[in-house]
C-alpha cells in the first residue's frame, strides 16, 4: 500500500512539517512522528463551485499549509499553565466505554469478538508441555475489531466535514481522499492534546438536569455560567459543555439519538474569536440538533471544521466534573494515530 | 449482546467498583464509568492445574479482587508530584503511526477503508442545493476500520497473557471469555494513566545505536544508566526503556520483528519491588527475544500480567525523548476503552 | 499466515485426498483443488470425556478418514439422474437476500460498506483524462463486508457443531482449530453440490400457512406429505422442507427468530437411512426450537453434523417451488471455499 | 439502515422486477426473491461528460431498465439443452481456495477469524453438563470475516466499473451508490446461472503451458482453437478461456498479478455478437493487460460492463477441465446474494 499511497498523490511529498511550522505565527508545542506534507495544491488557487454567498475562507488563520487549525494555539506557555491547575491530583476519566450496543449515528458500528485459538494452537506445539507454549505454559487472548470511527466519545479530525467538495484551507475530496483515508487532515496529523480544560455547566446555569433537544446555547448562556463558576476562557483552551444530554447515554439510546442541545453559531464564533484551541459536549454530534436553521444541516461542526480548522470532541462523560463542581482542570487527551481516519476513539482525562 | 453478555456470566454482577475499592489498601486517583464487577469466582479457590513448579500466585498484592493491578499505584500524590515536573511545557509524541503496513506480529493485521458515500447519498437528498445536503451543502468522510488490536503503538491489559488457562489473580478463561472479548481485565478497566515517566536510555548508556536482538537487560544496566541520567524510580512512575530497537521500525520490518532486546527477569522483579505502575520500550513486545530461558517463551510479559499484574506498553517511540535527554516528565496516556478489548491503540505523551 | 498455519499442525499434512477417497467405499462425483489432509489423528483412539450414556460415534459411516459426509452419496450416477429431471428449463432461486437487516442469530451480524475512492484517486493519475484513469476514463467501486459467516441463507460445514470439544470422526477441537478457522471440515472441503433435489410441503400437507414454532416434523408427516407429492427419497438427494416459517423472513425478524418447526430425531434417522446427502428448511436452524429434549439444545443438528457426518442448510427460499408445487427438481449448489470456514452465504437453484 | 436505504434514493421504489421483465424482449430462466426497482433515471435522458469521441451506450440491448445484460439470454430453452449435455455425471469445480495468502489485487484483502468463545460461555450456563450446553453437551465454533468482494475466483457484478462516473445503461454514480453498496447492478439482482458452458483452450491451440502476459487473443484464435476443440459456441453460453496463467496462482504469486494474458476487443464484441450470456477465465482479471491499448486501461472489462453488460468471471480454475479435454458442459454457478455488492466469492462447477 505504502507505494500505492505515494503513486496515487501528484504533489511532491515528504517536505518536513518542522519546515512548515517553522513558518506559522505560532510555535506549538508537541514534537513527535508526524506525516510530512507538502500542502500546496491547484485546489486552493480555484475557488469556484463554492455555494451561493460564500466566499473562500482560505487561507486560515495558521497560513495555507496548515491542517492542525486552532491546536496551533496550545504553545509551551499554555501546556505549562495548565499543568498548574493540579492541586489535588485526582483524573476523572471523560470518555464513555464503547460497545455494539452503546448509541450510534445511523450507518456507523462496532463489533469485536474474541480470539481464543491460542489456547488450541498452542498445544499442538512440539515443546507444549500440558495446558500451553512451553515449559511456562503460555497462552494469550485477542481480539478482531471491526466498525466505523466516528463512535464512542470521540476526537473528530477536521477533515471529517466538507463544504461541496471543499475542507479546510480549500482542499478538495480530489486531493484528498484515498482508498486507506484522507492523506491530510487524518488522526497521524492530529497532536497530543494537553492543555488547560474549562467545564461550562450550562444545565446546572438553567438549572436543569438537562437542556432540551434543539436549545441553543447562547452567548449569553456561556458568559453566565461562566460568572457563575468564576471561571473565564483563554487561548489554547479546551472548552467543554455540560448539557446533562449525556445522562440519557445507554439509558434511552432511541432519546439520546433523536437530538441533542448545543452551542449556536455566536458561541463558536466568540470561541474562535478567544483562540481556544477545541471544544467538546456531553452530545452524538456538536450544536443544537435541529439547528438553528434548518436549511443548513449541521451548520455548527461544519463552520467550526472546514471554515475555521476549530476541533470538537463528541460525546464527553461531563458529569463527573459537573458533579465535583471542577470547571478549570488540565485537559489530557493522547488519541491513536491511525493514518488517514477522520476520526479517534478516545477517553480524555481531566486532572484537578 | 446486553442480555447475552450478563446471562453468560453465573457470578452476581453490579457491585459498585468505589466498593471494592474502598477496602483496597491504596486509593487511585482516578473516577469515571467503569465496570461495575463482583469478582469473586470459585476458579480462585482451586489450584489444580497449575505449571509443575509453579504455586498459585494469588491473592494479588492488590487484594483477590483486583483488575488493575500495578496501576493502583498511581495515587493522587503520585499525579501531583508528576504535573510538577513539567517546567518547559513541551510535549513530545510517545505513539507511532498505524497503518497496514506498519510491522504487526504474525497473525495481527489492520486496515482501513475511506468511506466516500455520503457525497453521492447527499446529491439525493430533496433539500440538496448543488454539491451537499442544504443549502450549506454538508458533505462528510468517514472509514471502516478492521483488524486485530494488539498493533502499533499499544497498552496491553493484563488479561492479555495467561499461564495455562489462568489470568492474574487466579481467574480462568471459562469464567472469563465472551463473544465479545473479556468480561474481566478489558481496557475499559484501565483508567486513563497520568503520572511521573521516566526514560532509561540504555542504547545510551552501552554506547550503542540500538542493543542486540535478545540482549538481557540486566539490574546492573538499569542502575548504570540511571546513574548517569541522575534519575530514580519512584512507586507509581511510568518506567521506558530506550534500547534503540524502534529505529527499525518501519525502515527494516522483517529484522525489526525477527527478535529484540528488552528487560530481564531480573530487572521485572525489580520494578515491581519499587512498585512502578507500568513499563514500556521501543520494542514489538517487552523483554529480550528470543528470551532468558528457551524453554519458557515469553517469560517477561508472562510474568508481568499473570502473577504480578504489572501493565506493559510496547512500541513507544522513544527516540524523541532520547535525543532531547529528557529523563524524567509528566507521562499522559488516555486510551480508548473498548469493552473487553486486551490492548488498546494508543500515542503517550510525555511532558517537561 | 501460510508458514503459521503448517506449523501449529503437529500431523503430517499434505497426502493427496486422491489417495483417502480411493479406498472410501464411495466414489463422489468431484473434482477439483481441495486441501490435502491426513486426517490419522491420536484423538480418535482416545475415548475419554464422552456425555453419560454416549459412546464413540467414529469412525463414520464414510471412514476413519472422512470429512465430507453424507456427501459422499453424490456418485456420478446421482448427478446424471438429477440431471435428466429438468423438463421446462425454469430456475427457482432459494437464495434470500443478506443485508444488514435481514434476521440473524444473536451473536451474528454482517455489514457492508462502498469504496467510493477510485473515482478520486483516479483523478490524480497523471494519464487522467477528465473524470478517470485514461483515456476511456475508467472507475471502478468495490465494497467492504465484515461480518460472522452463519447468516443468510446458508450451508453448514459439518464442523460448525461439537458434542464437548469433538467433532465428526472423534477428532478434537485442539486438533482442528486454527487461528484462521478449521484445518478440517473448511467450506473449502465441501464439493460443489449437483444432485436430485426434493421438496417436502408439510405446510401444505397440513393445510397450514406455516407450522408452529417447536412443531415437530414426524415421519408420518414426512410419509404423508411424499405420498401426496407422489415422490419418494433417494440415496444422494437433497431433501428441502417447507414449514411456511421462512414467509416471517424480513417480515416478522422477531417472531422468525423466537423459535421454528422442524424434522424431530426420527426424521433424521430415517433421512440418514435413506442415504440422503443433505437436508435444509425455510427456518433459521434445522430442526424444531424449543427442541423435543428440553435438556438437549439442538440436537437435531448436533446430531447431524457431529455423529452422521449429515449436511444442513438454513434459510431456503421454499415458497417459490411450493407456490408452484414443484417437487422433484435438479439442485445446484455452488458456494464460495473460503479456507476454514464454518459456513457459507449461498443462494442454492432448483432447476426443473 | 433499512429506513436509510429508501430514504436516501429520490425514485420511487418497489415495482416488481417481472413487470419489468415482461417488457424485455427476451424471458430469462429465473424466478426468486429479487429486489423491486423502477430503473428510471434523469441521468439517462442527459448525455453531457462523456468521454471524447464517446457517443451514450444506451439504452441497452435489453432496455433502457435493464440491470442484468447478457444473462438475459439464459431462457428456460438454454437451461433445458444445458443440461441435456450431462453424459457421465462428473462434477469438475471451477474455483479456487480463498485465504488471506492467495493472490490479491492491490488494495483487496480477505481475513478471516475463528470464534471458539461458545466452548467457553457455553460451561457457565447453568444447564451445562461437563463439556457444553446441555446435558447433550453441545458446543459450536464460527468465524470472523472481514475484506473486500473482488478476491479469489469471482463474478463481477456489471456495476463494478464506470466510464467517468456512467454505469451500464447511462445511470451515474450519484444514482446509484449508497453507503452499504450499490443500489442497482448488485449480487442480489444477478439470477443464478444454469446454462451450457464452452471451454476454449488457447494455451492447448497455441502449444504452450501458459500464454505470455499481454498476450491479446485474436478471433483468429477462437476460431481455431474451437475448430480444434469440434465446438461452436450458442446464444446464452458461459464461454470460458483457458490460457494456463493460472498455474501460477499460489505458486507465484507476483508473476501472477504482474499481468495476463486474455481476449482482445474483437474477440469481446464477436462473443456479444454471439449472443453469450457471460465469459471468463483462469486470470485475475479478464482481457489482455497490458492491454491493446495503452492509454485506455482494462479497456476490455470496462467495454464488457459498461456498454454491453456482458457479465465476466475471474480466477477460474480451468486446468481441470482443460486437463479432461472437457469442452462443453453444464455450467452452475449459484453465488451468495448480497445486498449491493459489486462481486461474489465463488466456485462454479462444470458437469459433463
Amino acid at each position: 500500500m505504502a507505494l500505492n499511497r505515494r503513486l496515487t498523490a501528484v504533489w511532491p511529498w515528504r517536505l518536513l512539517i518542522a519546515a512548515l511550522i517553522a513558518t506559522a505565527p505560532i510555535q506549538p508545542a508537541w514534537t513527535g512522528e508526524t506525516p510530512a506534507v507538502d500542502m500546496k495544491s491547484d485546489s486552493c488557487g480555484d475557488t469556484t463551485g463554492l455555494p451561493k454567498g460564500v466566499k473562500p475562507w482560505w487561507p486560515s488563520r495558521y497560513g495555507a499549509d496548515d491542517q492542525i487549525g486552532t491546536l496551533n494555539e496550545i504553545t509551551p506557555a499554555v501546556v505549562l499553565n495548565a499543568v498548574r491547575l493540579v492541586k489535588t491530583g485526582n483524573v476523572v476519566d471523560l470518555g464513555r466505554i464503547l460497545d455494539e450496543d452503546t448509541p450510534k449515528f445511523p450507518g456507523r458500528y462496532w463489533h469485536q469478538t474474541v480470539d481464543v485459538s491460542a489456547p488450541y494452537t498452542n498445544l499442538r506445539r512440539s515443546d507444549t508441555v500440558g495446558q500451553g507454549w512451553g515449559k511456562n505454559q503460555i497462552n494469550w487472548i485477542t481480539e478482531i475489531q471491526v466498525g466505523t470511527f466516528q463512535v464512542g466519545t470521540q476526537l473528530d479530525s477536521i477533515g471529517h466535514i466538507q463544504i461541496g467538495d471543499r475542507f479546510y484551507n480549500g482542499w478538495r475530496d480530489r486531493d484528498v481522499v484515498e482508498e486507506w483515508g484522507l492523506n491530510h487532515f487524518g488522526m497521524e496529523s492530529v497532536p497530543p492534546i494537553i492543555t488547560r480544560g474549562v467545564l461550562i455547566d450550562i444545565a446546572a446555569y438553567k438549572g436543569m438536569q438537562r437542556l432540551k433537544p434543539g436549545y441553543v446555547i447562547s452567548l449569553a448562556d456561556v458568559r453566565g455560567a461562566l460568572a457563575k463558576e468564576n471561571v473565564s476562557v483563554h487561548a489554547g483552551d479546551a472548552v467543554l459543555f455540560h448539557t446533562g444530554w449525556g445522562g440519557l447515554w445507554d439509558r434511552d439510546n432511541k432519546t439520546f439519538l433523536s437530538g441533542e442541545p448545543g452551542p449556536g453559531m455566536e458561541v463558536v464564533r466568540w470561541l474562535y474569536a478567544h483562540r481556544i484551541a477545541l471544544t467538546g459536549a456531553d452530545t452524538w454530534s456538536y450544536g443544537p440538533v435541529p439547528g438553528e436553521d434548518l436549511d443548513r444541516p449541521f451548520l455548527v461542526p461544519q463552520t467550526m471544521y472546514v471554515k475555521l480548522g476549530l476541533f470538537g470532541l463528541e460525546n464527553l462523560a461531563t458529569e463527573g466534573l459537573a458533579k465535583r463542581k471542577v470547571y478549570e482542570f488540565l485537559f489530557a487527551l493522547t488519541h491513536h494515530k491511525t493514518r488517514g481516519s477522520t476520526a479517534a476513539i478516545i477517553a480524555p482525562a481531566a486532572v484537578y
